[in-house]
């Protein structure tokens, strides 16, 4: 990776689709841009979930524990998750669902500004944080403040005890500055939980650089992970010998197989630990994880940016006319690693390009959503996915007639 | 099985034996009695993980969630448990852990009992549940009253809010009869929370006819669900539509793919569900429940019980001279599958039985504890293991020094 970063990072970034995307299965004829809601299986987590199954539960049954280490597989993968988002190991942990683990921080981080009375969220936030997010406040007795990220800032008083934000956000792409949010929570004196489901793996960000409280995030889009992979939790390490967490299993406690009555918390981010472990899962999970480690989180953001611009160019030249918005920042250094459109025909046409096997996704109402991964997608997949709905739009008559029909509306 | 049935349950069990054991892998050598901690692999898991992983996830991608049914796995998991448990489908979800289940479970109990101010569990219950219970009482201000089981009745008052119990005990295997439990929590006005970890796949339990209030269990022991399998909770279809819990992740929703800001809980069970779930743990947990398509509740009940007491009186025969007391009821209705037998060089026993591929576990402080699976675990094998210890405490004259040293101070 040193040549290639030295030779700049388009350069890097070809060189890494060539490698990297080899290693990932892609059904014949297949153009994906859907790693952002769950990414293309790598070749090695077939082996490997053979091996887990056959090898560490039917040979070695309970023995596995320890002897395949499964005890510290929420350990072990969240180190590697911490690697992609600029975390010291220790400090994230893979476990349960991105939903449960956002419960599980916001609680800490609550009782952490107990006092306080305010939680502030973005109200367009994908919609599990919101419904987490109102649990907790009404466990507390806390009020939600919702409105969009941009607003956040003049609502952030001495009453707000939690700041909860998506790094990027789930339809637009747009990337919520991580220090310059972070910086605001804390002059408040609140404490902030990024949600970093599509951020890791699509784009770098620095938790600790940034002085972020706590973070959580999903394992199935750009990690690989398979669907409804096991999540994972940050809690900073100034926080955790004072978080208390509600969700206190046998896993979180110090010594589990003291089978002790009384809890005791985990001395470290293990604290956050629940129940027993998805075994299964995380072993795909952490092998999964394994294809970013020749990859530099530098090759990663240049990449994602080189790719989301040539689809946004192409939209420009040959979809504008066809009445595509783009509804991602067109600022590269604003922007995730997708790109929505918008369309009033928007559900249609990704119907139609389904058949011709591209494959995004739809979010109502009208959120045409690409994911580009930058392990796998390619420049020339996005050309012919740009070509592919030009020619949908020209070629499909009640396509046309529907729009037309929607525009004189509108 | 009509045919076994008619010819009496030791017959049954039996013919039971020869055609389900030969479904799960053993490996060479192995007498496996841990069964109760984590089940051996169903051979059918082999091929249907790899179907899940390649074709479903690797081809099928995001389809899947629909074309192969992904979004039901938790009720479609679910209604198999539910026919092991006495339950009416609908009721029941596989989802989470146990813990995250019974911290749900319990704070929609204790939310239909506001008002009331107290929690009653077992003070011998697996640590996890102690855990759990404490953390809800804490978020709602409520007093915990841990007592042996055999103690609750005297302390079901008018401020009991919630009683939490284990069906069936994970140490000494003692079955408290659901019946008279749930009566007595109903006579005093609260609820039951069961806990069903070692009973679900064991021992037939009837929650529906005991009308039970709610039930947690896990995936991975008598079920077969491999490590960290995903969990299942049961709520009674009259509770439900009053019940709030306070992990509404976006799953739970009534509508989770409307996106919608507000939540709407499910109408039915659904709406104990949270986050996106664990296909993979899901995929193979529902494979392994296939087990028990045609296996009677009866024949899996008298098969527990023939190999549990065949292991009693082989102890009392063989091993009393030894100085093993046996730790679980003599009275096979009131015991599970699984017996604890207690000596003082426990831990030491259990080791040596490992090194020739005996394998029981070990619980603090010096119980012994031997799970028999009434889908595969033998007659032959229980004799085998009463031999093996008689054997290792005739032989080891290191263990027998110990023994006796220890004796000594005793």
């Amino acid at each position: 990776m040193n040549q290639a970063s030295t030779a700049g990072p388009a350069s890097g970034a070809i060189d890494m689709f060539a490698r990297t995307r080899e290693r990932f299965f892609i059904p014949d004829g297949v153009r994906y841009f859907d790693g952002n809601s769950l990414g293309l299986m790598p070749k090695a987590v077939q082996l490997n979930a053979s091996n887990v199954i056959t090898h560490e539960w039917g040979h070695g049954l309970i023995h596995s524990w320890h002897d395949a280490e499964w005890r510290t597989l929420p350990q072990r993968t969240g180190a590697k998750i911490a690697a992609l988002i600029g975390a010291q190991p220790q400090q994230v942990i893979a476990c349960d669902s991105t939903s449960v683990n956002l419960f599980k921080v916001l609680v800490a981080a609550v009782r952490l500004r107990s006092g306080r009375k305010t939680i502030v969220t973005d109200a367009d936030a994908f919609p599990t944080d919101l419904y987490i997010v109102d649990q907790v406040a009404k466990l507390f007795g806390l009020t939600v403040v919702a409105v969009p990220a941009s607003q956040m800032f003049q609502r952030l008083g001495r009453d707000v005890a939690a700041v909860v934000l998506t790094h990027v956000d789930y339809r637009s792409a747009e990337i919520y500055d991580m220090q310059t949010y972070t910086q605001a929570a804390h002059a408040a004196g609140a404490l902030i939980v990024w949600d970093l489901s599509h951020t890791a793996g699509g784009v770098p960000c620095d938790l600790d650089g940034c002085e972020a409280d706590f973070a959580v995030g999903c394992g199935y889009k750009y990690l690989n992970g398979g669907p409804g992979a096991p999540a994972y939790l940050y809690a900073a390490a100034r926080h955790v010998a004072a978080c208390q967490q509600p969700l206190a299993g046998w896993f979180g406690h110090a010594k589990p197989f003291d089978f002790a009555q009384q809890y005791r918390p985990a001395e470290g981010t293990d604290r956050f630990l629940c129940g027993t472990n998805p075994v299964l899962g995380l072993s795909v999970l952490s092998l999964a994880l394994d294809l970013f480690d020749d990859v530099s989180l530098d090759d990663i953001r240049a990449t994602s940016r080189r790719l989301t611009q040539t689809f946004i160019d192409l939209v420009d030249a040959q979809l504008a006319p066809h009445g595509f918005d783009v509804a991602s920042p067109r600022d590269a250094a604003r922007r995730g690693s997708h790109v929505s459109l918008r369309h009033p025909q928007g559900y249609g046409v990704m119907q139609e390009l389904a058949k011709r096997r591209f494959i995004g996704d739809f979010r109502t109402p009208d959120y045409m959503r690409f994911g580009f991964a930058p392990l796998y997608n390619t420049g020339e997949e996005v050309a012919e996915l740009v070509g592919a709905i030009d020619d949908i739009m020209t070629t499909h008559a009640w396509d046309q007639a529907a729009y037309r029909q929607r525009r004189d509306f509108t």
